[in-house]
């Protein structure tokens, strides 16, 4: 049995964050059983470690470890990691009668598209981020706040919301990132990235906006906005994806 | 016949820069005939203009039109065009029966690596541009300096040459930026970025280590260390495309 360990949310919110979205995509299309953990954020390093899952990596300290969700820990062949791309990468290893989400040969080009897509997509930051700490039971929230705004310079969370032309601007820039990743989905045959043939990077793409869809709300202006950006591509991606969306809500 | 639009460099030095490259790599491999017209860096729009090439894009201000080179016009379609991608997806689809440089299913993918792969060098420019003068004849080589000049925020390219600890740290950012392709690379099977088929991708990063060769030249320090990172990944990817590279050195 494999045991997938994501991101406790408040009340009915199911699977949440962009991350473990990934790893859940390539279980269900894969068809493999597993079970899931949810945890919250303070408790993720010590869950973590009595698992016996490896950090992700370290702090720019370079000596503090640093531990994520997504995890996995594959009874079956006694492996425990985490880093949504390792686990899926590892899946394929492992099971290899199941589809690959690496088809053989575009490994090195799915590894470069990977290492740019969330650069591409990095105008999401400010929109997104301040409204995580309301989706979470208030432990997770308290260090979601403090954690983030460590990491983003200091600037709290709720200082973050953007108005007006700034406003205007910044989600410009957004749209912008995903003109980017239609400008290459357009060169191929589609609907997936790969054509015809689901892989790694679609999961990717509708993990994140799977995040977006419940982080911003489905009624939301601003879903509402990403569903009409490049001929209604994401939304119909998420749709032709939905058979392996399978999401488990009660957390 | 197809007419390839490469740049002059002195006497016997032939095709030097990595854009050109592509284009050639990918006619070779095709095996499609052409001739190459060699244009100084200041005939090129003149050129292009007479030869009705489209311009590659604008200038900064929006307005003025920016030409390029590689250019190709294919008699045989009636088809004039400049930009080593357009060009490589163009002979991809006029021609159905050479091998595709942009398999199908990976065209996507293909884009988001091309998209990524200049950034990923860009640590090459300082060394780089300092050094194109000196292969140039005397009219393109007082244009490249001026407009060189003009783009990187006008500083003179004669000042560009860095020294002692600033020039080792620059010289680990150009090595930390093949070390990403390398990650890449090492996904897949190899040698080639989609396995054993080469690809677009290929001859990107080929073209770009024949003008760091040529540039550097064959027996300097600099080309000395590329060939040996990467577990001499780089001049062995050469040698694979070696039967591609035909070059013609009268110019």
């Amino acid at each position: 049995m494999i045991t997938l360990y994501d991101l406790k949310a408040k009340g009915p919110i199911g699977t949440w964050s962009p991350n473990p979205w990934k790893a859940r995509y390539v279980l269900n299309y894969k068809k493999l059983p597993y079970r899931i953990i949810y945890t919250e954020f303070p408790d993720i390093e010590v869950v973590s470690k009595e698992a016996g899952i490896p950090p992700y990596g370290k702090k720019p300290d370079g000596v503090t470890p640093v531990y994520t969700s997504p995890a996995i820990i594959d009874d079956a062949t006694g492996t425990a990691l985490s880093d949504s791309y390792k686990i899926a990468d590892y899946l394929d290893k492992a099971y290899p009668d199941t589809p690959k989400v690496f088809p053989t040969g575009s490994e090195a080009l799915q590894a470069a598209f990977y290492a740019q897509f969330a650069p591409t997509l990095s105008a999401l930051v400010p929109f997104v981020l301040p409204k995580v700490p309301a989706m979470l039971n208030e432990r997770s929230a308290e260090y979601y706040v403090r954690t983030r705004a460590a990491i983003f310079g200091g600037k709290p969370l709720d200082q973050w919301e953007l108005v007006g032309e700034e406003r205007s601007e910044a989600w410009g820039k957004m749209k912008a990132g995903f003109d980017k990743l239609d400008g290459w989905l357009s060169k191929g045959s589609g609907p997936f990235f790969m054509g015809d043939v689901v892989t790694f990077a679609d999961f990717v793409a509708a993990a994140a906006l799977q995040g977006l869809k419940i982080i911003f709300g489905e009624n939301s202006e601003e879903w509402k906005d990403i569903t009409e950006w490049n001929n209604g591509r994401w939304d119909r991606l998420l749709k032709d994806l939905e058979e392996y969306a399978g999401v488990d809500v009660e957390n």
